[in-house]
């Protein structure tokens, strides 16, 4: 049986099928987009979602060329490619959207760091920070910047992994580190910071140079994880409007393309600090699906596909919630009557197994006012714990 | 490979794979529920959206048994399955959602004035009508209606197909009637109305009873096929209030589950007629995606289910026009780039191949009022035609 009734569609191939790819192909089936991911079970929630894919390991780079010829672009649910894979995808000619180039600062908080210092234009401000060799190195920075001091993964961690809140010199002495490579450290330490607030401003970049930013997203963390989300987030206009202005400025200094996440500390000592770059549809944007015009998801397809971006007007306050696996395993769907009686909110179900710490969902309301919204989704994400 | 790291979830089966199976996958995604649909091709929108499906024909009983095997519940994306077979699954006890005897209201329109005529609590209006054996009984109840008079298939029709507007004897001539069967007429007469407005009210309902009512939503026909719909329906409250009570009358007293889409005319000398019944998404609701909390196919799966019911508060005055095939092929993927930079309206494409007259996706918009959201939606489904 063919398909010669079917259209021609654009094509896209992902690498990875979580949850982001998972809500990705929502979008793609509006625009009659193709998406093909790189899956690494049948289990996935995008697979599960019913997006195409092939399985593999984004690790290996036979299997990165497989998934990559079924688009006109490539894109990526996560940031965990091999850059030398990624680079390797870009000689052979695919079209990596972003690129390689920009994947970098999303991928190694060193390099974002070094390299954003330089970008004198910019003038973005990051946390104090050195790149740890060795237990000296931390008791040495905690001398001049106090402990606690954060010890962070170069690369790879999210979702809080990776990342280790030293309070003293004992707390230092349990991690051991490789001395032998003195020009790459796998680690880098920055001063603990009081917060005011953490947000996030979202940019989507086309490669023939438009651009547009949603309206700040108030995150709330804990342990590392992102539970909260508020839009908009509360912030004095100019601390606003300056990291709008910076989050632009680094999505084209980097050149980055497709939806990208800059996350910022707001200190409560007035400092305006870049934290760190995800270049991707970002967990604090799902509540875009529902609060703003365009969603960050058929965004990201806009994007990366260079089609005319869409308004990221704010129809309403909202609030999203996640829903993360408790210390028992509940069954969602068992749960799913209860909370849909709760109150008015979104619930979007990513079909994962509960485990302890696991992003299961998200629950997102709108709402008169962001408090109202967020007393929504909360009561509605509660009925999902046990 | 096992799905074991899959969560469980409800199981719904849908018999048809067209549009409304494919909008009713995106939000059974967010919901968790694994949706199977009897596909007549993998071309059919509802598979290139990524639905599981099994390949059948909805005449045939064994294939109805085939698909209704994979879920707790049974619906339907059309009104075409041959009633004894609806009868047949029932008995072998599978939960039809609705079930048949309300579903012969929405397939047999000969039966649906009958029975509402008879329904006298509700107190429901239809248009003047007679089952037509002959050319005789036209040109009979035209001379006491007066021309035109409308030709309906009795059954199986939709969009337009099966009505006929008769301007004389002439046209009524050209209908050739099988007179050996005369207690089972093929075709209803019904009188010309001039219309002040048609519209639909969207009810969902449970099976344990509870049931809401979307706000009423004007419907623009050409051709008998429906082209433009507006949120919310510019109509006296005191047609809406009574629309909606008959409405949902009409839904308890027929014991439907699910969607149901009552559409209504209301004349110039201020008759509030009942039209047609859709046990199912509607075209009339797309706009329910956007414009209101709650669409109208999260919210038929959630009916079906039993699960609660969600809020059907209109959150902006909304437009949604209908992208229809021109005389001329054109490829709808290579025009999205176009109309998305015209305005920002929603985009839903139906992966189908162009051909005249054929519904291959709509546009919504929301705006300030109906007619700017009509503007703007106009403005961007233009952009599809040649």
């Amino acid at each position: 049986m063919t398909k010669d009734n079917v259209e021609p569609s654009a094509r896209v191939a992902m690498v990875g099928a979580g949850q982001l790819a998972r809500m990705t192909y929502q979008a793609a089936i509006d625009y009659g987009v193709d998406l093909h991911v790189l899956a690494s079970s049948v289990s996935d929630p995008a697979v599960v979602g019913g997006a195409s894919y092939s399985i593999g390991n984004y690790e290996h780079y036979l299997d990165l060329v497989m998934v990559s010829k079924f688009g006109q672009v490539v894109t990526f649910d996560h940031e965990l490619v091999p850059p030398s894979h990624l680079q390797s995808l870009e000689e052979a000619g695919f079209q990596l959207r972003p690129s390689p180039k920009a994947l970098a600062f999303a991928q190694d908080k060193l390099h974002a760091r070094r390299q954003l210092k330089n970008f004198e234009h910019i003038n973005v401000s990051v946390p104090e920070f050195i790149p740890v060799f060795s237990v000296e190195d931390i008791t040495r920075f905690a001398t001049n910047h106090g402990w606690p001091v954060i010890l962070k993964a170069r690369g790879g961690g999210y979702d809080g992994r990776g990342v280790h809140v030293l309070n003293n010199s004992g707390d230092a002495n349990r991690f051991v580190f490789d001395t032998t490579n003195s020009s790459e450290p796998a680690w880098v330490l920055e001063e603990h910071l009081e917060l005011a607030a953490e947000f996030a401003i979202i940019i989507a970049r086309r490669p023939s140079g438009d651009l547009v930013s949603y309206p700040p997203i108030g995150t709330r963390q804990e342990g590392g994880m992102c539970q909260e989300v508020t839009m908009p987030a509360e912030l004095p206009d100019e601390v606003t409007s300056e990291a709008i202005r910076l989050a632009k400025e680094i999505v084209i200094g980097i050149g980055a393309t497709g939806i990208c996440a800059i996350e910022f500390f707001w200190t409560t000592d007035g400092r305006l600090l870049l934290n760190e770059l995800a270049l991707r549809p970002h967990n604090s944007g799902h509540g875009t699906i529902e609060a703003c015009v365009t969603s960050q998801f058929h965004q990201h397809l806009r994007a990366i596909l260079d089609w005319p971006l869409g308004s990221t007007e704010l129809i309403s306050p909202a609030a999203t919630v996640n829903i993360i696996g408790g210390p028992f395993e509940v069954n969602l769907v068992d749960r799913l009557p209860a909370a849909l009686s709760v109150a008015d909110a979104h619930i979007h179900l990513y079909a994962k197994k509960s485990r302890p710490g696991r992003k299961l969902g998200h629950v997102t309301a709108l709402g008169p006012s962001v408090e109202q919204a967020l007393e929504t989704a909360r009561a509605t994400a509660r009925m999902f714990k046990l």
